[in-house]
Order: structure tokens, then C-alpha cells, then sequence
């Protein structure tokens, strides 16, 4: 087929992923055959006002569903796997994942009620074809276990998409990067490179995970009380390394937290996390130990308000924190949760806890490449193009720039938007235009439906509140069936506000007997003096501006 | 008078600062006599929603008014000034300060139409008499003009009050930190210590400000285009230090954003910034100058959305930012603001612009005093008793641990509350009670209106939106007078929802016939029945919670 259509192109179109840190999705679709690689989710934006998670608009997907071979997804975090749940309620193909990412995928279709998945389970060196896509799988080390890369072989070249990675020499499941497996396919030959951008700001190496060992060590060693632990549940290594800590020390490990305790069962029985049975103990049974004796893990890293930490350190948990505790928060904030993250270290201090944090020790390393490591894996791919990827734009312009200084032409490198097409030859590659991409936002059961104006509504609502009179009005007269009726949210505390209240009321009153003395075309335009007097007469006394609804209503 | 009452205590209050970072104001009170230093805002965390600025509760100085002496402003940062206007809305006395304190504080009561208020100008090495309280003033470095810190002389000893301040050996204007004032203080004996807590989480020092002229002498050699300067406005300092390399390199300055305007205005006219007046351009004249004999400086280092960097990121000012720009980001995310600053970043960036910012090069440093300056000042001023202030809990915890290893008493250190009450003889220290202290809202022209029930309600829209059902019942019969009406905002984008609306008025309108047929006794239990009906089956639809708003309405 290829030969009788010498000009076919491999097409690449990331639908998330590209100048944001979030919903990665990328497709790459040569003729009749489309695969996707990962599909995320992101947390809603400071301004998506009660927006639950936000998932990639799949509408170039859903016009081409009959050509998706499959999903191939590179690890288990919710920005690669958060939207596998939605693309399955429109999409019938398989799944291909690690072990780990798989269950974590498992877990969140049993909460969309979604069966008969068709989940298929790859291990690192493992090759599928997909169509005309054959795509091997290459072990990289990352926060999080069963993390993969994939090289794509295509009719016109090989594409490596690194996922998210780092190059972790020390990783405590002692399976580090498969260095020469990109090195193979470097010296192949390979046509493009997709590479994780997070860390493209910051010089040398990330640390390896080993090296957390040692704080850990000192902790342990020099703690008399309890020893309470905040970590992302999905890394593994963290909390394997941290869990022998503690046993080494005499301690018994308690899970808190509906994710830690999720993630903890499955990494348990799928054999990434090794603890001895006898080392757990559940919560009710933790008063049988002295506060020596005990380590708890639990959710809350980030701050989160109905994380079991926050509720420890606000007295609204069974295992509440006070004096005599050291509380090691094994995270970094996650831009926009520093604040979040800082009350509860606040809080942990003001009930006499004590705290170990990033600023202070070295309790956490990122799970991402940085320059030394970007250098290090274009030098062994050698691709004759560079996609920067998985970065906000000030990641993936410094990542384009450091591929230049490692002598890739510009003319080579592609920094993509969401939604861009780039067409791809065995010699040549260019932006050829956009499918249709954005965000779609999930709140409640609804995907979708809330938009730019019920946001802007929200915002409105969010800042002065709401303000509505109710003015009844007889049909055939126009006068006033009842006194206007006022509700307001938000606004004024109504209880100390009667007066303006009565003043709002009295200025609707007034010029609602527009009505009854005029003709009924004019009551829309009476209708609008209304709403713009009210509006004044507010923002004169209190320089708000709520939303405010005049609600007409027309009773015989 | 001191003599017939021999124990008199000297009462130290906090009002705000302590266990925060923000609303800086302290009394000082002794018999008949309370002075008060700082009066500062905050501003709103992101939970109080529609809220412009957060001022200290002043009950506690209302009841006491009449023995109110003074106020003593160390600095002019708003975190130190912001609540002087409503202050002295209820407080006729007189404000001290440095020149620059003072301008600023002229500008905003201007804003507030306050006049002939009673503005005393101090210069570093100056003694004031309020009452039985004698203040000198002792220059200290920080990161805006005019910062001073306070010895306060009382009848059982000497207080002393850094204010914000760090150790800058090469101060920008070369008048140093005065340590020889302070070791004089402390030779003769001081009885407490007030200090700057921010950055007690930190070793070493923080950098001085001369050491930045390296970058800037970088970038100014390197670059070819238009130079735009992101920073502080009040940071006097910053701006001359650049202005001095940028008009060393042939470049015209211009500022943008209002209160750089203003205070570049103020800073000149007082001498504090020196500035060639032919190397001023107004924007207007910016065309006859090619970009490589420009500099901008503008204000938005914080990714405000009205700012002037905002703007021109956005193409929404006249001079918007593109290719062959460099932007200099010379100041750190305040926490909370991290994310609004990435986005600035990266959207200029996604205009073409080179940006330089903390995380790349050395453009800003603290104004605030680290680990090694704080032992510094506890060993020149050895203090009987030590209060860490102006900082969150993690922040007075470690600055109070930091005074123990330096061998002051843990009796003798305090970490305080705001509104807890410290009383001092001069042998002793103790906590003794509270006063009433905290949060006074800001919204608009209200000023503490906006409370905990307003919020929620806020929060509560901003969430779900709001969904209002009018129902028109005839008074004498309780049968429907109209269909019901319904106004829903922020919830779903009603035209794509009218079945969902249909449903909802149904079910109102099933309801409502229990009106007609029952007694007007139970019209209450009724409306409640109602509202629980809709939010149920709304909530089975849409998942969702919207503020419910029935709204009866009895017409004749």
C-alpha cells in the first residue's frame, strides 16, 4: 500500500501537552492507521471556577474513530491517563500499558462504571504493531513505577517519544534506563525525537531517588515521636524507600489517604512495592504502639484540603498531629499549590509539630530530565528532527534552543501547539496546519457543557454576588401584583443591610409604575431602566457590582 | 507618675504580622500611652472571594483611642502603610516616617480624599517623644527607600523593632545598615527584640542589591532590541541600578504602569532617584528612537492582570512586546502568584520575546535578612527577650529556635499570636491574655461588611452557579398565579439545557399544587419540599449543587 502511494505522510498532531504541563495526547496517523499516545487530564485553572479536570478535545479523534488502532500510554499519572476513561466511552480499541499504569487505568474505568475494556499489557523491550505502526517499548525511570518510553517505527522513520522521563543511574528497583536501546536506534537512524520539556530550565542532572536515602536515614535515626509522611501515592520508589527506612528502624507502617491506600494495594499485589505483610498495621490497631514505632504515610502533599494530611493537621482526622510528631513532606509544590502547601506546614508547626520540607532537607528530586540529561539522550538518538514536548512555552523554547546548541539546524526544530499538524517524510517535516483542540471541561457528569459563559458568570457571581427582584406585575393592567421581592447571595450581609436593601426596593417600586402608565412594547426598554437603576443605585452605596436579575413575572 | 504605680508593665500587641506575612501593625502601651508601629494591609487569600484588600481589626485602638500617641512607620511597603488611610479615618494623630514612607502614604490618602493629616517627617539617627515612649529612628537596608528600623525606649527598657531589613554591606544609595547604633542599644542593655522573620528558613545571607550589576551589565552588553524591565516600583534601588547601566548603554528610559509612574515621580522629586532628566522619554516619543536605545521599565513583575507587562504580553497596550525583545523579570513570585507569572512568562515567550527571570539569572535578590543576618543583629543587640515577628508560623518557629542556639532562653523567646498580649517588666515576660484581633474585609467602599456567611455564599456561586424558581401564588387560594419562572447563572449554558430547565419547572409546578390544596399553615414546609425537590433533581442530572433560590411570591 505504501508503495502504490509514494507521497504519503506521517502525520503528528499533539491534542494536549503543548504549551501547558497537562492532558498529554498525541497522534500520529499515517494513512488508514491511527494510534494515540497518552491521554491525560489537567487540573482546572485558578479561573475555571468549579471546573472539576479538564480532558483534550477528541473531536479530530471522534470524525476519525474507524482508523484508531489503539491507545498507548506511557505512564500512570492522571496528565497521561486522567482522560482514558472519556476517550472509552467514544472510542472501542485497545490499551497498551505497563502493569502498574494498567491498574491505575483499572481503578479509574471502575469508577466510570466502564467494562470490558480492552486493557493489553506490554513490559519494556515488548514490540506491537498497530496498523502500519510498530511500537517497541523502552524502560526510562520516573516518579512513578512501569513508566515507558516508546520508539515508533513508521513507514517513513522511527519516532522516539521519550514520555515523561529522567536518567536515574541509582533507581531503587535497580532497573535503570535502557540507555542502549535508544543508542541502537540512534545509530539506526531515527527520524524524529519527542522529549519531555519540564526540566529544560534547569542545569546539569536531576538527582537520582537513591540519594533521598540518606535524609531519610537522618530522620529516622534522630526522631523520638510519631513520623508522618506526605508523598505522592503513585511514587513508588519514594515510599519503598522511605517504608525501609522505618522498618529498619522498628517501625510499622499505617496507609491514610483513599489514593495512598488504593495505589499502595496495587503496587502490593502487582510485586512494585515489596513491604512485609506484618508491617502494616490499620489504623485502629496504631494505639497499640509507642509513638516510636510508628510511620504513617498519607495523601496531601500538595495541601490538598480533604487530603488526610490536612485533615491530621487540622484536628479533623483520627491520627491528629501535635507535638512531639515530625511530619516530612517527600514533595515539591506543584506550581500553583505553593500556597496551599505553606498552610499546611503552618498549621503543622502551630500544633507543635515538627516539619521537614523541601526548603529545609532534601526530602524529594523531580521525576524529570534536566539539560545534562536532554543532552545526554539527543546525543544517543541523534534524530534529524526535535519535538520538544510535555512543557509550558517557556519549557519548550529553552528545550528547542538547547537542541540548536547541540547542533540540530532550527530549520529542525519544531515547537507544535495543541492542535498542529506536522507532516513528516523520510527527509523532510512541516507545520502544515491545525485540527480542531482546546479544553474540554468536566464538571459533574457534564463534559463539555460548561463554557466560556457560564465561567463568566461564575466570576461575576464570585465577586459580588447576586442580587435579584422579583417584581410581579398583572398582565392586562401592568401594575404591581405584590410588593418586589428582594434575594441576594453574596453581596451584603442582609441581616446589617436593610437599608440599602429597602433602598434597592423602593427604586424598582418607583419605576415599575412605568408599567401600568405605558404600552406593552415599551416594558422591555422599562425593564432595562430597572436593571441599570438597581445596578446604580447599588454601586453608589457600595462600589460592588453584583449580578444583578430583575425577574419579571406576569400574573393574571 | 511612673514612680506611684511601680508596676506598670509595658503591653505589646500584635494586630497583624504575626503568623502571616502581611497587615504588619504592633501597639506599644504603657499606662496612659500607646503607640502604634506599622499599619499595613494584606491582601486577600484566594478563599476570600470578591475581596479587594484585608486591613488589621483596630478595635481594640478604637476603644483605647484617646491615648493613642502616634503612629511609627519603619517602611513604605503596603504591608506596612496599606491600612493608614482607614486608620486615620477614625484616629486623628499624628504618622511618622522617612520622607519616602511618607510620600507614599500622601499618595493613598489622596486616593482616599483624606486631608491635612498630620505627616512628621524622621531621618535616620532622629528621637521622637510620644508619651513615655522615646523612639529613634536606625537605618536599616531593604528593598525600598527610606526603610528604618525602631529602638523604643520605655519605662522598663529598651524595644527594639527591626522592620523588614536585611544587611547590605553595598547599599545602592551607600548608607549601610547603621550596626554601630544598634550595638551601642545592646552594650547598653535591651530588654526585647522585635524581628524580621521571612526568610529565618534560610542560610547564609541574602545577597546585596550591588551584586545584581553583573546580570544587568550582561544583558544591557548583549542585547540588540528593546530592553523591557519588570520590577517592583518601590524598589528604588533596582530601578537606578539599571536605569544607571541602561543609560550607560545609550538608552532612553520610559515608565509604564501607574504607580511606577507615581513613585518614579515621587522618588525623583525627592532625591532618592537620579536620574539624567534628558534620558526620560514619554511613550509617546518612543518611535523616534530605534529599540536598540530603549528601555522600558514597567510594573507586572508579578503577572497582575491590569499591569503594564500583562498588557504588553497581551497586545493590549501601546507598546506591545514581539520579536527582538528582551523582557527582565528583576523580582521573585510572591507566594500565590507563582502561576500568574509563569503565564506572563510563557506568553511572551509565545510573542517571540526573550525573557530573563529568576530561574535562568541572577535579576533579583531578597530584601529581607537570612539565617547569618539574623544571628548577626541577635549578637550586637543581645536581647534579654526575643520576639520573631513578621512571618508565618514556619517562619517565627525557626527564627525562635535560631535565637536558642544563640543562647537565649526558650522562657525568653515568645512566638506570639496577632492580638495576643506580651506584657514586660523590666525583668520579665509573659503572655497575660488577648485582645480582639483579626481580618477586617475590604469590598469595595465596605470595609468589614464582607464576612465568613458572604463568603460562603460566594464560594457557593462561584462553584455551581445559581438557579432561581419564582413561583407566583395567589394569596387567597395558593393556587399558581403564573408558570414558574426560573433564572439560572453559572450553572449550565441554558440554551443547550432548556429540557433540564423544562424538568426542573415541572417538578416546582407538580409541587406547587400543594399549595391550593393545603392549609396556609403549612405553606412552609412546602417551599422546603420544593427546594429539595429541585436540588435533587438537578443533581441527578447534572452532578452538580447550584445555589437553589426558590423565591414564593403571594400576589392578591
Amino acid at each position: 500500500m505504501a508503495k502504490t502511494k509514494k507521497k504519503s505522510k506521517l502525520k503528528i498532531i499533539p491534542l494536549g501537552g503543548l504549551g501547558e504541563i497537562g492532558k498529554n495526547m498525541t497522534v500520529m496517523e499515517y494513512e488508514d492507521d491511527i494510534i494515540v499516545i497518552d491521554c491525560g487530564l489537567s487540573f482546572p485553572d485558578e479561573d475555571m471556577l468549579g471546573v472539576d479536570l479538564v480532558i483534550p478535545d477528541m473531536t479530530y479523534l471522534e470524525e476519525n474513530f474507524d482508523r484508531i488502532r489503539g491507545f498507548v500510554i506511557t505512564h500512570g499519572h492522571e496528565d497521561h491517563i486522567g482522560a482514558v476513561p472519556y476517550a472509552l466511552q467514544k472510542f472501542d480499541c485497545p490499551v497498551y500499558g505497563s502493569k502498574f499504569t494498567l491498574a491505575l487505568i483499572e481503578h479509574k474505568l471502575e469508577e466510570h462504571k466502564i467494562k470490558n475494556a480492552d486493557l493489553r499489557c506490554v513490559v519494556a523491550g515488548d514490540t506491537v504493531e498497530l496498523g502500519c505502526f510498530k511500537i517497541e517499548f523502552i524502560k526510562v525511570g520516573h516518579s512513578i513505577a512501569g513508566a515507558l518510553a516508546v520508539a515508533v517505527t513508521t513507514p517513513v522513520g522511527v519516532v522516539i517519544h521519550t514520555g515523561d522521563f529522567k536518567v536515574d543511574y541509582t533507581p531503587i528497583d535497580n532497573e535503570p534506563i535502557d540507555l542502549a536501546r535508544f543508542a541502537s536506534y540512534g545509530t539506526k537512524g531515527v527520524l524524529a525525537l519527542m522529549m519531555d520539556s519540564t526540566n529544560a530550565e534547569l542545569p546539569g542532572s536531576t538527582p537520582s531517588e537513591m540519594e533521598l536515602g540518606r535524609t531519610f536515614e537522618e530522620v529516622f535515626d534522630r526522631v523520638k515521636g510519631r513520623v508522618i509522611v506526605a508523598s505522592f501515592a503513585s511514587n513508588v520508589y519514594r515510599i519503598q524507600q522511605i517504608a525501609d527506612v522505618a522498618v529498619a528502624h522498628g517501625r510499622v507502617l499505617c496507609f491514610q489517604g483513599r489514593s495512598m491506600v488504593m495505589i499502595m494495594r496495587i503496587a502490593m499485589e502487582l510485586g512494585y512495592l515489596k513491604i512485609p505483610e506484618e508491617s502494616i498495621v490499620e489504623v485502629e490497631k496504631l494505639q497499640k504502639y509507642s509513638d516510636n514505632e510508628v510511620c504513617v504515610f498519607t495523601t496531601g502533599s500538595q495541601g490538598e484540603s480533604m487530603s488526610g494530611l490536612f485533615r491530621m493537621a487540622n484536628a479533623n482526622h483520627r491520627l491528629n498531629i501535635g507535638k512531639g510528631d515530625t511530619v516530612v513532606i517527600s514533595a515539591s509544590a506543584i506550581p500553583g499549590n505553593e500556597k496551599a502547601v505553606g498552610k499546611v506546614i503552618n498549621q503543622l508547626f502551630q500544633r507543635g509539630a515538627n516539619v521537614v520540607y523541601d526548603r529545609l532537607a532534601d526530602v524529594h528530586v523531580s521525576g524529570h530530565a534536566r539539560r545534562e540529561e536532554l543532552k545526554l539522550m539527543m546525543r544517543v538518538i541523534k534524530p534529524k528532527f526535535f519535538i520538544p514536548v510535555h512543557g509550558e512555552a517557556r519549557h519548550l523554547h529553552h528545550h528547542a534552543l538547547l537542541a540548536q546548541e547541540l547542533g540540530i539546524s532550527p530549520d529542525n526544530v519544531f515547537v507544535m501547539d495543541t492542535g498542529s499538524v506536522l507532516e513528516l517524510s523520510s527527509r523532510s517535516c512541516k507545520l502544515t496546519g491545525s485540527v480542531t483542540s482546546g479544553n474540554v471541561l468536566v464538571d459533574g457528569s457534564g463534559v463539555g457543557d460548561v463554557g466560556s459563559a457560564v465561567l463568566k458568570e461564575r466570576r461575576l457571581l464570585s465577586h459580588d454576588g447576586m442580587f435579584a427582584i422579583v417584581i410581579a406585575i398583572k398582565r392586562s393592567t401592568g401594575e404591581l401584583a405584590a410588593e418586589p421581592e428582594i434575594i441576594s447571595k453574596g453581596f451584603v450581609f442582609t441581616k446589617d443591610s436593610e437599608e440599602l436593601l429597602d433602598e434597592a426596593k423602593t427604586v424598582a417600586k418607583e419605576m415599575s409604575l412605568a408599567f401600568a402608565a405605558s404600552d406593552k412594547t415599551e416594558w422591555g426598554n422599562i425593564k432595562n431602566t430597572i436593571r441599570s437603576g438597581i445596578k446604580s443605585c447599588l454601586y453608589s452605596r457600595t462600589k460592588r457590582t453584583p449580578l444583578i436579575m430583575p425577574i419579571f413575572i406576569e400574573v393574571d
